[in-house]
């Protein structure tokens, strides 16, 4: 046998573009997807989880021919398979509808929540795990489900604590848009490459604003580096009718509606879609939700390809201050439409669907910003260690605590340093610490040390009125735990 | 450009050994963790989610030389490190508490809840992705924290609706078997094959029986198909010890504890281990946990290597009907015991801890046999569409039923068979159709379809007598939400 080489310690560290979640980063996350589960479930979608490893076939969006298909996921090839992480909840539930098509309701409403990973380059702020949450109806062509969706979208923003006049649901349809193309001439299919460019310029309203945008239309842009990025050719009058498209909304949805009949014209394709659109405000409007919580503005695009008919947009309307400190509104924090190639790619069935996702991280962001979790942001109270032969005497207290309700921990270090028990405490953000000595406990008393309070008074007052230490009391160890409720309410 | 060809269509599976779980499969799980989540919360524990993808350096266990360090795990090369979903919770936490070890309070307590993943011959019932629920103590040397996961473990069983009695909590400790190693000439470090063999044998009682278990610790034992596995070569008085010690349980703990003191005799280890248990037993008594929830019970073992002192397990003790039928004890949900080699592999700084695993499918197994889950299983009240030009009013009947806190959705698939409908509602196990046609609109009423009535009485009437449809009435538009409500309560 040879002689066994001693091995170097491993590194301890998270792969590269991965994080650990501590604490109420993960309770926050947690409280908002139950109540996002909560709607959605009252909404009659059922829950459905898949496992994070899907086949790489099943996933798909891959050349079967190169030796690692990986592109973009992380796969690995097992037993002659190759296996991938799922890089999105739309594909597994693809699979899961074709392959349990003959088992599930038709439609099928289901929601989904829990990571995905993707094999990219990891930024600041971007990681390579990270949570989605959606929704999706599976065989309805029926604009109702679209309609369905943007009205839960509201409530479930509503219920997480995104006050009404906070959010706007913003509703469109990609047929007004390919309607739109025929109307300018680039309805065909040997124009795809110049729909691409008007479709991204359109996308870039919020930055270029409608010079920039009208630039990328025609000739092409000139950025301010001196980078040029060519445009989609079109001549003057047809760069009109996009923009008219982009800004056709107007106060009322009816009137929003109506300027866009006028812009699609003759176009089969655009009246169906305004059509589509009229249907979805109807049924909305039928449930009461008005324009405080859904519009249809013609802004919204949504990505390039993929959509087929209705597309939604959750956006938050409060403003928040940016990395530079300048108040900007939070913007969008989820959004979806109607896809229709979802089954097909495995039955040759084709399936009609619609379906949002909510970018979970985001979401998080705007309620913690809002101060929606200040109250999970309080440790437990910890009852100290002053004699290590009364441990029975310190978990008793503990175990009353708990059977109160109360978060409470004992210190289990080593004791014999006191000073590193309230250091402790303060790690653990504790709000009280208790103290019971030899002194306290022959005359049957604890210490109480309010440390919010105290931390506060620090803060506010002189060393000689802070050492007074109002914030520390003595008493009796049956009213203790009636004491620190108290405290704490 | 070589001509594309056809690809055939993708297979719409799950790898193998993978699977997906539906609507209350997914929900049952979601409600039995948060509940858990609390308790250990109230305790003090902090939340940790690590992500699901380590270094395989990180996780170790593996040789570093081998061309593909995957044995048990799914892992891959990325940029030339080796990347691999985690197997457990404890390797990742080994990895935070060296990662963070200046920021984490000391001791740490953490619980995480989520999938790992195991690289193994899938069976049935075995699937290569399962949760893991843990809740470890990392830096605590003190039989406090030991004591603490005990109590917690049981309340955590009492929360999620094991009724007291229904479980027990048993504690030993490895440090009084390694007495008994000793007392009986196993503790050099030459025997570690011959204790290896002592410790499966034990392991093996419930199955094999006194008879069979003392064959092991000698000659060896033949099974029923003829095999022969060799024994750890005790003389019969050694065999007698190591029984005594297994048999060791007394009606109080006090008596336990007595016994055991006998058979570990002069052993060191042993009487620390004595010693050790004494100090859990007193700090349970201290809080009220008595021997109907937790006992000090000398056959616990727990696996082979790896644990350092208390070990501890909880079983559920009522009857199930096993797979024949035959009546048998649940038996065990959760187990775990003191470990010291946590850090030490990242830092060489040896770091006291102690943590609880719970087997998340077999408790929630045990659970759904109680019927803890019965009033999760209904679908959501149906709404049908008898004409379809009518969407909107439908629409708002299921609006009004959301907003009265009732789980509804509006048919949206193809209204024209409105036998359709009622079976999409029977498949969504819709405990209530609701029905309102041309001549229902006109006079403003609803037709209101007791389905889980229906289905009662159709079970339990003639046809003649169901034909009559007591399950089916009308009700006015206006009185919809009461009516349906008075009959889901």
């Amino acid at each position: 046998m040879a002689k066994q080489k001693k091995q170097p310690r491993p590194k301890a560290v998270t792969p590269k573009g991965f994080r650990d979640y501590f604490g109420s980063e993960v309770t926050r996350r947690q409280q908002m997807l139950a109540e996002i589960a909560r709607i959605y479930h009252l909404y009659g979608f059922d829950a459905l989880e898949t496992s994070a490893v899907e086949t790489v076939e099943a996933l798909g969006k891959f050349l079967p021919d190169v030796d690692r298909p990986n592109e973009g996921v992380f796969a690995w090839e097992e037993d002659g398979d190759w296996l991938a992480l799922r890089y999105d909840m739309t594909a597994p539930l693809a699979r899961v509808a074709a392959q349990y098509r003959n088992d599930l309701p038709s439609p099928y409403r289901r929601y989904t929540m829990g990571p995905v990973w993707r094999n990219e380059k990891p930024g600041p702020g971007r990681f390579r795990q990270f949570y989605q949450c959606d929704a999706d109806t599976v065989g309805s062509a029926s604009m109702a489900s679209d309609a369905e969706i943007c009205a839960m979208l509201a409530d479930v923003l509503e219920a997480v604590g995104i006050a009404r006049g906070d959010y706007i649901v913003r509703v469109n349809n990609r047929k007004v848009l390919n309607g739109v193309m025929e109307v300018i001439g680039l309805g065909s299919d040997d124009k795809e490459a110049e729909r691409g460019i008007v479709l991204r310029a359109i996308d870039k309203m919020d930055r270029l604003g409608e010079a920039g945008v009208r630039a990328l239309l025609g000739e092409g842009r000139k950025d301010e580096s001196g980078d040029f990025t060519k445009g989609a050719g079109l001549p003057d009058a047809a760069a009109d009718v996009v923009l008219g498209f982009v800004s056709a909304r107007r106060e009322t949805g009816a009137d929003t509606l109506a300027r866009l009949s006028e812009l699609v014209g003759e176009s089969e394709t655009g009246r169906e879609g305004v059509d589509e659109l009229s249907q979805i405000a109807k049924l909305l409007d039928a449930q009461g939700y008005g324009p405080d919580r859904i519009v249809v503005d013609p802004s919204v695009v949504r990505g390039l390809g993929y959509y087929t008919g209705p597309v939604y947009e959750a956006e938050l309307t409060f403003e928040i201050a940016d990395e530079q400190g300048r108040p900007r509104q939070f913007g969008s924090v989820a959004g979806g439409g109607r896809y229709d190639d979802l089954v097909k790619r495995f039955t040759g069935q084709e399936v009609p669907a619609t379906g949002v996702s909510i970018g979970v991280d985001r979401l998080l962001a705007a309620l913690t910003a809002k101060g929606r979790f200040d109250n999970l942001e309080d440790g437990p109270v910890v009852v100290t260690v002053m004699d290590r032969t009364r441990m029975a005497d310190y978990q008793a207290m503990v175990g009353e605590l708990r059977s109160a309700g109360i978060r409470a921990e004992l210190y289990l270090g080593n004791p014999k340093n006191f000073g590193n028990q309230l250091k402790y405490a303060d790690k653990r953000a504790a709000p009280i610490a208790v103290i019971q000595g030899e002194d306290e406990a022959a005359r049957d008393v604890v210490q109480i040390k309010d440390l919010k309070l105290g931390a506060k008074l620090a803060a506010e007052l002189s060393h000689e009125e802070w050492r007074d230490q109002p914030a520390q009391f003595e008493c009796a160890r049956s009213a203790m735990v009636d004491e620190i409720r108290k405290r704490l309410a």
